[in-house]
């Protein structure tokens, strides 16, 4: 694909206060989700010409903040959500943590399925409630559902609220049509709220689009709050902009109140124009990207398979995220993931934050350049051969 | 004072998100609290610089930023708190309804001086916390503190937090040194923990300047929060950026730990160059600003004086807000600003949202172009004289 977007060259966030770049000299870090490219063009220009208008004071969005969701969604995803059922929040996590305390209880259980976001663990442990996981099956090749556990993890009478990530981050994973729906019926009939996190959904790379939550069909829609925002796409999680999506009318009053109540629900002077112009404008820039992440990740699959055959590659159809299974090199990630950054300077995350069946995996986050991604693998390749040429020599 | 600073053009909010600036055609808004005035140009060059930097990903505020912080009230304010005494937050208003959920507890006493800022009010009644007013004293020229009445409802077992206004909205006082120390020492002395909203604290027009209450002697500072933000002064209000202000390290984690469950301490990727360019660079601005709300404020005083000899002005030294008696023509100043509003399209506030005696006030807002100025006072005047003719004719 010819384009005039630039996803070579990585901004020099080493001396702003990006927390991924807190990092000594020489360090690569390849973990905290955000990307080394620069935002679309579009984007920048917006910001600069809010910037001209030069007075900052109190805002709430417009029609034409909530008409430039449901066209992205309409035209990018094949489902138009109503504008009227959309509220304007500061963030996913906010939302999220908001969520919790409104529409759950001190105590409930909130289901998940693990290996999972670990930040929905602090969403739910901080603010009081049990975190209940049924965990993700791991057949060695990819992760399934198990229905039955699911069902009855959600019929619980302590089970109120779930948080689904969709798609699936750490694994990567896009959920069929199916299995969305066939989540949201369960949820109804539990009386379970479903809570959706699709703030990966722009980064579908190959197959299947993925599924909004807010698009399924019949009743079970009633009973889905979904989130949605440009950060993970763009690269502009500071941008602090997201959207909750809500058909149902008394549902979305309960949670438009406790945002209110916990101060989510103002925009920055950014956030409107930032927002509508990666909506309106951003459509080539995302797919300028995806190109550029099916790139990374066809060099670091080969590269994996060629160097480093003792790992797997265990990554679905979204996110820029690579799950690794390392199970052949050592069950303690966290181990693993230290070593790695002491003995190379690449920084990842290791799984065992996502729980469930994570102390297995590493996830390595691949939207840099592709420069930076071939120096991540180089480093994780040196590192894993020290790492089992220090446990042989220590046996 | 001679300056290159505009003071004098308005920016057109019209079709903007503002919320000041959702009116009808011809209406003025001089309600809500943001000014009219361009920012600080040193502001706006920072946040061009920032976005020219094209990559937004999660932040976190470095010591530049607190060192920002105290350098300004050091030099501006003669008192510098330490650095280590802060952490960053989204706003002052945010930082409150985090504070009340995280020292206070349910079906407490919440101690505020009526009348006040109403959304403390908000920040109190959605968190099931009670207002619990020790009202201030109107002696038809300004107001005082009924100490009696404060301590007695001070001692009360079910108060356990105080929020003190420092400069207080809307009656713009500039409280003395030895009455800041003295609620501080009362406050101790009665288990009581203050915070202290300062987001005026900048915009002290004529006399002496304020004292922060982190600047209080003794042990008693040991028991206060400060909030802080360049917000008002800059008229920045969607910066989102402020500071929480605690000396005392266990209270700060408490605080801190609330502000970090409830997603209000990341900033967006303005609010750290933004402050930064206001702290340090915006000295000058600042007593360019003061100049002009000095001017306005003389030149409406003088109107009023002249034109509306029925209505008092009862105008400390802090804010840019008039606080205007209007008794001798309204006991009602909701009814009254509604009638204002229908009849000139002046938009101001009506006192009785603030409490206390509000119902016999108005609150308007002199932080714009002197043409502004001029324009409201004359739809007041024409509103005013109306109102009455209108009640004389219905007798």
């Amino acid at each position: 694909m010819q384009t005039n977007y630039d996803f070579t060259n990585a901004p020099d966030r080493s001396k702003t206060d990006s927390i991924k770049w807190d990092v000594e000299p020489g360090e690569l870090p390849m973990s905290l989700a955000d990307m080394d490219f620069q935002t679309a063009p579009e984007i920048i220009a917006a910001m600069k010409e809010k910037i001209n208008l030069k007075a900052f004071g109190y805002e709430w969005p417009g029609a034409a903040y909530f008409n430039a969701v449901a066209d992205w969604y309409d035209k990018e995803h094949s489902h138009r959500p109503d504008p009227d059922w959309m509220i304007f929040t500061t963030g996913v996590v906010p939302a999220i943590s908001s969520i919790v305390r409104r529409v759950s209880h001190l105590g409930d259980n909130i289901l998940v399925q693990e290996p999972v976001y670990n930040v929905f663990y602090n969403s739910i442990e901080n603010n009081g409630r049990h975190v209940l996981a049924s965990d993700l099956h791991f057949t060695g090749e990819n992760y399934q559902i198990d229905w039955q556990d699911l069902e009855q993890k959600l019929a619980l009478p302590l089970t109120t609220l779930m948080i689904f990530c969709n798609p699936h981050n750490p694994i990567g994973k896009v959920w069929t049509k199916q299995e969305v729906q066939k989540i949201a019926d369960l949820c109804l009939k539990h009386h379970v709220v479903l809570l959706s996190d699709e703030i990966h959904g722009d980064l579908i790379r190959t197959g299947k689009d993925y599924t909004p939550a807010f698009a399924v069909n019949g009743v079970s829609r009633e009973n889905i709050i979904s989130l949605v925002s440009p950060s993970k796409t763009f690269n502009v999680a500071a941008l602090h902009a997201a959207t909750v999506i809500i058909p149902n009318d008394n549902l979305r009053e309960i949670v438009n109140r406790g945002l209110n109540s916990d101060e989510l629900a103002e925009p920055n002077l950014l956030a409107i124009p930032g927002t509508i112009a990666a909506y309106t404008e951003g459509q080539s820039w995302r797919q300028a990207l995806i190109a550029q992440l099916n790139d990374n990740f066809t060099y670091a699959t080969n590269f994996i398979a060629k160097n480093l055959p003792e790992l797997k590659v265990i990554t679905g159809d979204a996110t820029y995220l690579m799950w690794l299974d390392v199970q052949q090199v050592s069950h303690n990630s966290a181990e693993l993931a230290q070593f790695l950054r002491q003995e190379t300077g690449l920084i990842v995350s290791p799984g065992n934050i996502y729980r469930g069946n994570g102390a297995d995996f590493l996830r390595i986050n691949l939207a840099c350049p592709l420069a930076m991604v071939q120096d991540g693998l180089q480093r994780l390749s040196d590192g894993i051969k020290k790492y089992q040429s220090n446990k042989k020599s220590s046996k």
